[in-house]
């Protein structure tokens, strides 16, 4: 689930708090809907930043009360920077002392090694994931990214970079042909897969993103949950639904546990 | 000026502080000192970052104060993201009702013309700058940045695509052959040449970011000011003697307006 809230969009109840209460108000509100349901939720940080320090208030509460809530939480940042500025990112981010302690985090990979490695190194040390930007869902996305190196789109490059660097990686599901590729290049990564639902990606589109195991994928969808007219409960569940259909259930999920069970592959 | 405070690396009267406190306290120090010298302030958004909602506040009040100091505002927080996501950042940095209001903010531009058009339609309604990274001074930077499309690296097709958006640029001065192409490809491109100083780059070596009038770039030191031995407005006079002597000087820069008017190519 998408945590992508505008203030304007809010239900009026939300609308009679300040912007960044509203945030956080409208986020517990829904993940207390979703618990069970939905895997993760991603906060988009754009929308909490715009509100300054209360802003950041409100992400960092975010992110602690959908961690209470049993929810892992991918914070969609796409921070990028080298030496000691990504480390200040990292320990921000992901490290258990730092202000938000999220479970992970998108990162942007123009930089090279520099910029993954700092990253890195303080997810591995507390076990949290960092995913690094492939190929995205915007239609602008080949403009760079789909220019060929030495025989191969860059996305493709890029996805080798991330299977050596051996962190979780982000692909549209508006590509679903570029999608299979970046997963046969990467088979170790979990893939991040935005772009579900008010973006255009179908469950169908989004099925390459996963192994033939059903494992490796986290499907995002924001404004089809959060402000789902029948609600984000009911829009989560069929959601779930429509990627089962297509989707093998992983073997590592355990059977019988029942709608109120997070399915891994979701 | 690069904005880059460490908490453990301040004088100890700024450490009996809390570390979001201290870096702002810290900052208003080093900006009363180079004002006059110095043209912009730099600040890092990750060293911020990393205290949360109370470093976020350091870093707005940072902002203000070096604007009231008469410098320019530059955020370096590389952000990048699509559509209303990329808005959300583009109004918290640099519109005038934002929380930071800075004159201009550092972009990643790997998400291509969707990632960039939001920040551009908020500078130029507001009359700021966005500058796209097009080649780091890091190491690694050639690892994506240096592979070849079309017979050209790709850090030369960023910049035609800058030169087509029409923004500025980053141009890290530890590579002065590249630097030169990239001032060639982006004629009207003001750039930001990080790189200056601790990382290795000298006078000579940011020369080639300037046109042959002495204008049209803007170089950081970090470190080399603002924890320089001598005092920050001794580093900064001897980084502006340094580059005065291998620049020209631009013609809009007036003369006769003494040591503490700032010159337009520093």
């Amino acid at each position: 689930m998408g945590l992508d809230p505008r203030f304007d969009q809010l239900p009026p109840e939300f609308r009679e708090l300040s912007p960044p209460e509203a945030l956080l108000s409208f986020n517990k509100s829904v993940i207390d809907q979703v618990a069970g349901v939905c895997i993760a939720a991603k906060p988009q940080a754009a929308f909490y930043e715009l509100y300054g320090a209360e802003g950041f208030h409100a992400l960092a509460e975010t992110v602690r009360y959908a961690k209470n809530a049993g929810l892992l939480v991918i914070v969609d940042a796409k921070r990028n920077d080298i030496g000691s500025t990504a480390e200040a990112y990292a320990h921000a981010f992901l490290h258990p002392d730092g202000p938000f302690d999220a479970d992970a985090l998108t990162v942007n990979a123009y930089l090279g090694s520099d910029g993954i490695k700092p990253f890195m190194d303080v997810a591995a040390q507390h076990g949290k994931g960092v995913f690094v930007l492939v190929k995205t869902s915007n239609p602008s996305s080949g403009e760079l990214q789909d220019l060929e190196v030495e025989g191969e789109p860059i996305f493709e490059r890029m996805a080798r970079l991330v299977d050596g660097w051996d962190c979780e990686a982000v692909v549209g599901g508006t590509y679903p042909a570029q999608a299979a590729k970046t997963r046969a290049l990467m088979p170790r990564a979990t893939i991040l897969v935005p772009g579900y639902g008010a973006q255009g990606a179908t469950a169908a589109d989004v099925a390459s993103s996963f192994r033939h195991d059903g494992s490796g994928a986290v499907v995002n969808n924001a404004r089809g949950i959060i402000f789902a007219p029948e609600g984000p409960r009911a829009a989560a569940l069929a959601m779930r639904d429509a990627l089962e259909a297509i989707v093998p259930s992983p073997a590592a999920a355990g059977e019988g546990e029942g709608e109120g069970a997070p399915r891994s592959h979701v």
